[in-house]
């Protein structure tokens, strides 16, 4: 426990010394994360739909499961467009949508419904792991960094085609990236053309 | 025969006259329309998965069915946020892409693969309809309009909820709509607090 306090204390401590000009993240002098309110108006870089697993899809059924849509802030996304990486001070922002499967005049599909949760990741190259989460679930902004030993950590560094980030979900960044050399593993995505 | 092509001419010659300065579309002195190439860039405003049906999604299978990713031109966006109505030359862009489901870590989602299909929606005040419709299927680029008499013109004008367009199906947009009062009709949409 102790340690844990230790950890966040030092990642709000760097955090308060990570103010950013321009679109970029925007921190209390505490180092919590303010949400960014027109991250609607960023760079949309996909949406799937039931990719969402552990708490915040939980209770959802298998039939109408969530949509998760991905926004990155414009400067970092004109700096992956050069050079296939990310910028210090990148960050992305996860919405979790419910999905409707009637209404209107769908007949089958889905679309996006009530807003579910909202989730952010930071680049910060002056920590170890380099990338900080952040969870605005309960609604409450600002939002202290998610704990380190959280699986969002080990799962982005492990699986992120890009750093620590899922471009082989993004198409038209995947793109980019091979063709600025900054994949980091084959990334085994059966049934396109894209691998 | 001979009315389909007077239409599509009286349809070519208002749009040689419809230059947009800034963000709007952009038509060739025939009035073709030259296929946005930065859209992507604009404002996003949802995905739905399954939605599309008709000659785009022939031949896609019921497990994978087609995502399809609704972009506007900014500056009618930052006009509907203050009105609840699309300005005239209003540009929508209708980006269909395949679903992936096996791939990655996902765990039995879908993600968006392959570009499908690129159309467009203008907004033109001086025409009857008001609103023309574009394809980009081929990947040709300047496009002539679609004929009126495509379903794509009557369905639009039936049932979209502002307008011509389906703000039902734009979850942020919906609020505006609703306290502009610019919505068209009870929407009948069941299974959220939407309605």
């Amino acid at each position: 426990m102790k340690t844990a306090t230790f950890v966040i204390l030092t990642i709000l401590g760097r955090g308060a010394a990570a103010q950013t000009p321009g679109d970029g993240p925007r921190f209390t002098s505490d180092g919590r994360l303010e949400k960014p309110e027109n991250y609607r108006e960023w760079i949309w870089l996909s949406s799937g739909l039931g990719m969402s697993y552990g708490p915040i899809s939980e209770g959802m059924s298998n039939q109408d499961p969530p949509f998760d849509n991905v926004f990155v802030n414009p400067a970092a996304y004109r700096h992956f467009l050069r050079t296939g990486t990310w910028p210090d001070k990148t960050i992305f922002v996860l919405e979790v949508r419910s999905s409707v499967g009637k209404g209107s005049i769908n007949q089958g599909g889905h679309f996006q419904g009530e807003l579910v949760a909202v989730e952010a990741e930071v680049k910060d190259e002056s920590r170890p792991g380099k990338w900080v989460f952040f969870g605005f679930n309960s609604g409450s902004s600002p939002a202290k960094p998610i704990p380190p030993a959280a699986t969002c950590y080990s799962c982005h560094a492990q699986h992120g085609a890009v750093d620590n980030t899922f471009v082989q979900f993004y198409p038209t960044l995947l793109g980019v990236a091979k063709a600025k050399g900054t994949l980091k593993t084959p990334l085994g995505i059966a049934g396109t053309s894209r691998n």
